[in-house]
């Protein structure tokens, strides 16, 4: 093996939060604005005199709606006041502005960090009192998705990344950070998908792929990249271990939207799987706000369906019995606005629970090693068989 | 964006395990070797009209010990018998025999699977009886654990994957399956580790790196990441997404014993923490015949240490209190016989239970954005400050 030539440099160590001169991106320019706007709306109202407060838009169900010709979850109009001069909301009204200190640092430095990153970042005791900022992460959190709506950022504008888990092979050339990555040559490993995937960080540079499989588990992924799915089908591979990730979500929207990708999706036979298709589909009830940047309402559910068990010809051994919950999930998710006037998707979720048992993909297995690879997806492709 | 140009081909359905040729590798031979084996014995067995009887090694904690000189766990000389004509065993032989031909055909068709797999694989209802082979994959899993140990092979040399979480990125030049992967060019998503990292898989082209630094969690990772510091400390960067998967334990011990990197860690001050390193450095418990290939005896234990607390001047508010198992744990984890007689060990856990908190990589960011990548792994790699 050959030795690899590199220049060693020493660290400088600094005390500054950065010894590069920072680069501002446009996106990054404009979120300064918005977080300047929100400091210089309290100096105004403090100079007439004003109770500085904050019209937050209100993040509750009763204020999430299901826009029909969109077909994606939005936030209505609620707001919420949150006031300064109000012994109940002094506190949350502190933390926000908190919150946006913390993220214009992180902005004007070039930096990113994760949401507990962020928390750390803000913790601390006041001085002369035994008074803490923010006493665990779980009041941070909310603040930083009030902070979203008030500036109508998502958060990886606010230089905030979520977990990064999910891979990426396929037929398409990136530009990640000035570097070219090119997932048709990718190995067994694949491309491990950013958790911010926004333009500046992620350009597509040439893309030959003609639509995207979206798998739910790592496991799964790895028998599509053995088989070189995506090379004998012209697509790209994906997987978000599980509920994808934001860095998933926004790059599925980013492929559909942008490079006009169908995004075909292979989740297992339960509640959890019509959940996660939602998700990608509609967006999240919590986090209607981003749903415009997030969703992808065109995606299809290829599978797996309730049907399945009977034309794939399964053994019985491997049904997995539903439960309680199971069944009252699958009911709740049976009138969810973007299901509940569907035949198809009623049909599908009263053969689930008529079945009376899960599915998972790996079951397919038993019908032959790759015949999820080579037999059930590929055939549900040519017949054009999903859920919509 | 230009349109990349691609041959579109439209896959053949097979009923078959594979459509292709399959080239075994000698890894592959010598397993098949073994599997062969196994299967004969029970064949020569019934011709001398003997019992078919395996002799499994014993898998308990009574039977494993740690091995001073190599610095790792291994097991004992125990073992157990499992035999065919004995009504309590007939039912774990005959599933240790189908697990062996389960995996010996996966091996054949040059195909992997995870245990998963192999369990859906192997469930079925015998036919004209209503016994199923496995009721749940609680019931395949130590099976396969028995096959490993019976066998000498590793669950990798079987073709069975686990999970694949963790990234890679830094000064190293890989090949997988024939894939050159450039890990000074993976911009901020970085290379997947595979779960399967054997020679055959992955060989290492080109290596200038001088360490290997690998962090516990990928928000940790990302921050690393982002600040290049891979690049100014010429190293190779890798995180687990906590206890690190099978994949990324086995390729820093590749990393450690073919090119003779040093592996540091950086995890949280915590029993979690100390137990995650334990596990990468002296192979884990439950699994202790895996640690001559899976362990990494030199690691060295970074930080975060309980002196960080005063060293770094961290603010109170980054305490987070120990708990009732914390500190059941921080005294069983003092005990294990690699930690039990060294000094440094038993002074960071007697300081981890005095503090009475654990402390969190993330809190190190109230010292500066990117104080934990410029300032506290740098100085304590400069003055090789580290627990062993």
């Amino acid at each position: 093996m050959a030795k690899k030539k590199t220049a060693k440099k020493v660290a400088q160590p600094a005390r500054s939060d950065s010894s590069e001169k920072v680069k501002l991106t446009p996106r990054d320019k404009k979120t300064i604005g918005s977080l300047t706007n929100l400091a210089d709306s309290v100096v105004s109202a403090a100079q007439k005199t004003r109770d500085p407060k904050l019209e937050i838009p209100t993040r509750s169900l009763s204020n999430v709606r299901y826009n029909k010709s969109q077909r994606i979850l939005e936030m209505g109009k609620n707001t919420t006041a949150r006031q300064l001069f109000n012994l109940n909301q002094a506190k949350s009204y502190m933390q926000t502005m908190l919150a946006a200190s913390g993220c214009k640092r992180l902005v004007e430095s070039g930096k990113t960090t994760s949401i507990r990153g962020l928390y750390y970042l803000m913790k601390h005791t006041i001085a002369g009192t035994k008074e803490e900022t923010f006493s665990d992460q779980a009041e941070s959190d909310p603040i930083i998705e009030d902070l979203e709506v008030l500036l109508n950022s998502l958060r990886e504008e606010l230089h905030l990344y979520a977990q990064q888990r999910g891979s990426m092979v396929g037929n398409i050339i990136l530009n990640d950070k000035g570097d070219t990555i090119d997932c048709s040559r990718m190995g067994s490993g694949g491309y491990g998908i950013p958790s911010i995937v926004e333009e500046d960080v992620i350009q597509f540079v040439e893309c030959g792929a003609d639509f995207v499989l979206h798998v739910e588990k790592d496991t799964v992924w790895q028998r599509f990249n053995e088989d070189k799915f995506w090379k004998k089908h012209n697509c790209i591979l994906t997987h978000g271990s599980g509920q994808p990730p934001r860095g998933v979500r926004r790059l599925l929207h980013r492929l559909n939207n942008e490079l006009k990708l169908p995004i075909y999706c292979v989740f297992d036979n339960d509640p959890w799987g019509y959940y996660i298709y939602s998700v990608i589909k509609q967006g999240s009830i919590n986090l209607a706000y981003e749903s415009k940047r997030m969703a992808v309402p065109d995606a299809k559910f290829l599978g797996l369906c309730a049907v399945d068990y009977e034309r794939c010809n399964l053994n019985p051994s491997v049904q997995i019995a539903l439960n309680d919950t199971d069944r009252k999930r699958a009911k709740q998710i049976a009138k969810y606005p973007w299901f509940e006037h569907k035949k198809t998707w009623q049909k599908e979720i009263a053969k689930l629970l008529e079945n009376g048992f899960k599915l998972e993909v790996e079951a397919l297995i038993s019908q032959g090693l790759s015949y999820v690879t080579e037999e059930y997806v590929p055939q549900r492709l040519e017949e054009q068989r999903w859920l919509d």
